[in-house]
């Protein structure tokens, strides 16, 4: 491990966070919100003391960058965006307890949605805006930031950070060089969210509202500015909303290739195919289990795709209470969260593609048991998919499944109901927000004690950074000096 | 698939079944149930029937055994099995509802002990023998037993049938022919339930309740004869039932090592010590939970040693209502439930050698990734594990989960709580018993539809023969002719 790099790493990523704080400031300095501006004041000079005494430190750091230390940078510099992230709520004792702030600003980059406010419009509206703001700048990642917009460019550097930081079972290069493929990705972001944020000032929101809710919508992150989350606002809204949380539940490179005009990749898209299949099947019989909870069936499917859409992308906004729905789609619910959204997205979960690489590989191994002498092989779109991401993708799974048990077994002492806790595992760890029973779209974190909330806010980061990253962090082999 | 060495193969399970059913007409005669003996009778004759009818349309049914055939036959076979199996039920009218009869059978061959009864003390006594007996022919396999103690010998007949019927991620050899292997395991498998019985005799039980206690206990099946499950029986029973619960989770081939002197493998084997790790932790942990629920330390020991060993080894029997103790506790019982007990033995569960393959698999990968160029292994016992195994180990598990999902959401439906669904859902899959909450140890499962017990039947069916053989029966690829 080269700390000299890595500390050299950690003052670049804080150096983008304080930048992106200065906003936040303003805000404070336009609304007149005193405790707050004086908390974001304090927290840009330790960000600026930090990366002035890291650059000092860590003068000459080599800029080869390999496997190991891209994964531990990842791990490393979220934490520590993290740690610097949550002093604002802190500071402003608009969040007394430091551990309250970690957790609901790590929910904020992971784009969970997860909160432990229980009014959250008392909060000041700058510290709102940076609530919502840590949502966008996680959901496409901080370190994509870096590649696509500064002049970084290590050995080694760009793939391998691209790599621990981007959701999904393989790494899809859009163009050969990566620093281009995180620039298209960021740019297409920013463009998604300009455009979700015009659909909502047509529909009368307040521009504050707009912005806030379209950095949560793209990010996929579901904190939402109001107490009852989207379901105050009108219909108009709350469709705009689903449309967009689904959306940005796609792999973005299939908006790459719909910009170089290649529609007939995307139509043929099997994981687009599958998402959008498992969306309108989830409605459809959602729909038939709630019939009669609502008044029309048009207000039905209005909250049954609204529910399915932001639980799918991982957002977690809610216009109605589901924990009141039946089991049945309770537990659909539950499977949409496991599930998650697609690779290369802004969302979480387990994703699409390597659910679809899970099911064909089992297929694969049940016609290989009936047959054991022909050679088979497992294909996506059409082509073969290597070995290596088969074996990857099987070992994720099984480290998401012991994830999530073990979590489950530890906040447990905090004697919840079992529903309870396993929900908030999955809500947590698949960057959801909302999960059911006590942690329902109407309730929030707040009662977990502070184990629990350390617990979760670990499976948070592991969920966005697809454990690897954090994973490593506890490996002996990774601290080792040889 | 050549369906007249299917027919011929089926007929011979079906003999052996019959053959099995006589001692429980026998003793429908002794105690005069003259209900029961009608169904044992009328039961017999359709076996002897069948087996005739088979016979005569399966004349001259070629003997080479191929790996599908060996699949297809174990699924099928234990299908039917279970479909004769229920009659006495049935016939008798004691479970008037078929699907509940064939519920209550298929938990018993596949030593699961979920019971859709609410007075199992009702039942005649001929008919609690056939129920515990059951346990006891699944527990070790049918199959095994048709290549331990018949002549069949067909070619690629007994590594296929031992292979689809053997729980474990391997079937390890005990010598190099198969059959001898089968015979040894049957052997060590009657000395075990022999010597259960006779401590079982010394603490004073009566022998009818010993008979059937050593057939449940040894099967790690879980059906009591009593409303009460095993809590109104003397400390001293309960402690001896908690070791051979322990004892019969056990791989086999261990005995056979610990009988040809080998201490030293028995004592170094990974599975097992990590197995008898897992039991001792949960206990430890667990008394430390639910202290203050009983009045002497003793008393907390028995409950919790005898709940975390009959989880763990899958059996399902009960001394006390587990459901009452605290979330943290209950979560442990779970994960219990999940990891269930070591490859080869009669227990159920994911087994604990899939679980460290898994593990292992997964702590291989991550230091694959911190050193992309090392070729790194998977070791057991000192001994580098085969690739395929590892493969299949994790494709398996994906199976595993997938199958738990699907089937929790489909018995929802009933709208019973999330905890319920989900305990109940691990309590068959994993050949349990009970579950937690509506499942919970002093309740039953009558409570659900048609179709959930349908889908759970399929589940224990499907945990017992560990996925596949029961999968292949819904592959095309099974039924197309060439």
């Amino acid at each position: 491990m080269n700390y000299k790099m890595m500390g050299r790493f950690i003052a670049q990523i804080l150096t983008i966070e304080g930048i992106f704080m200065v906003p936040a400031l303003i805000l404070s300095l336009v609304f007149g919100e005193s405790g707050a501006m004086w908390a974001y004041v304090y927290t840009v000079a330790a960000i600026v003391l930090t990366v002035v005494v890291l650059n000092l430190i860590c003068r000459g750091a080599p800029s080869a960058f390999y496997a190991k230390e891209g994964l531990v940078c990842v791990g490393i510099s979220w934490i520590v965006m993290s740690l610097f992230g949550c002093l604002p709520f802190w500071l402003s004792r608009e969040i007394p307890a430091f551990i309250d702030a970690f957790f609901e600003i790590v929910s904020g980059f992971t784009t969970t949605g997860s909160s432990i406010l229980t009014d959250v419009e008392a909060l000041p509206k700058s510290l709102l805006y940076w609530r919502s703001f840590s949502h966008w700048l996680g959901g496409m990642g901080v370190l994509v930031f870096l590649l696509a917009f500064t002049g970084e460019k290590g050995k080694g550097f760009t793939m391998h950070l691209l790599r621990a930081e981007s959701p999904g079972p393989d790494v899809g290069k859009l163009v050969p060089k990566m620093r281009t493929t995180a620039s298209i990705l960021y740019i297409i972001y920013i463009a998604l969210t300009v455009i979700n944020f015009i659909f909502l000032i047509i529909g009368d929101m307040p521009v504050f509202d707009a912005v806030c809710t379209a950095f949560g919508t793209t990010g996929t992150g579901g904190f939402g500015i109001k107490n009852d989350s989207m379901a105050s606002y009108s219909p108009y809204i709350q469709n705009v909303t689903t449309v967009f949380m689904i959306l940005c539940g796609i792999n973005f490179s299939c908006y790459y290739l719909l910009l170089l005009g290649n529609f007939r990749s995307v139509f043929k898209d099997e994981e687009l195919r599958l998402y959008l299949g498992i969306i309108f099947t989830a409605i459809v019989l959602i729909v038939l289990n709630v019939r009669g909870y609502y008044s029309t069936l048009g207000e039905t499917v209005r909250h049954v795709a609204f529910t399915v859409g932001t639980l799918i992308s991982s957002t977690g906004y809610a216009t109605t209470d589901f924990d009141l729905w039946p089991t049945f789609s309770k537990s659909i619910l539950m499977c949409l969260m496991v599930v998650g959204a697609c690779a290369g997205s802004t969302g979480g979960g387990l994703k699409v593609a390597r659910l679809m690489l899970l099911g064909k590989n089992l297929g694969r191994n049940i016609r290989q048991t009936l047959n054991p002498r022909k050679v088979l092989v497992v294909r996506n779109n059409d082509r073969i998919v290597d070995e290596k991401i088969v074996a990857n993708t099987s070992a994720y799974f099984a480290a998401y499944v012991m994830i999530i048990f073990i979590s489950f077994v530890i906040i447990s002492l905090d004697n919840f109901s079992i529903g309870t806790n396993f929900t908030a595992v999955l809500a947590c760890f698949n960057n959801m927000g909302p999960g059911l029973e006590q942690v329902g779209p109407t309730c929030n974190f707040s009662a977990y004690s502070n184990l629990s909330k350390l617990i979760l806010s670990f499976d948070m980061l592991a969920g966005r950074l697809e454990i690897f990253p954090i994973l490593v962090l506890f490996s002996g082999n990774t601290w080792h000096r040889k």
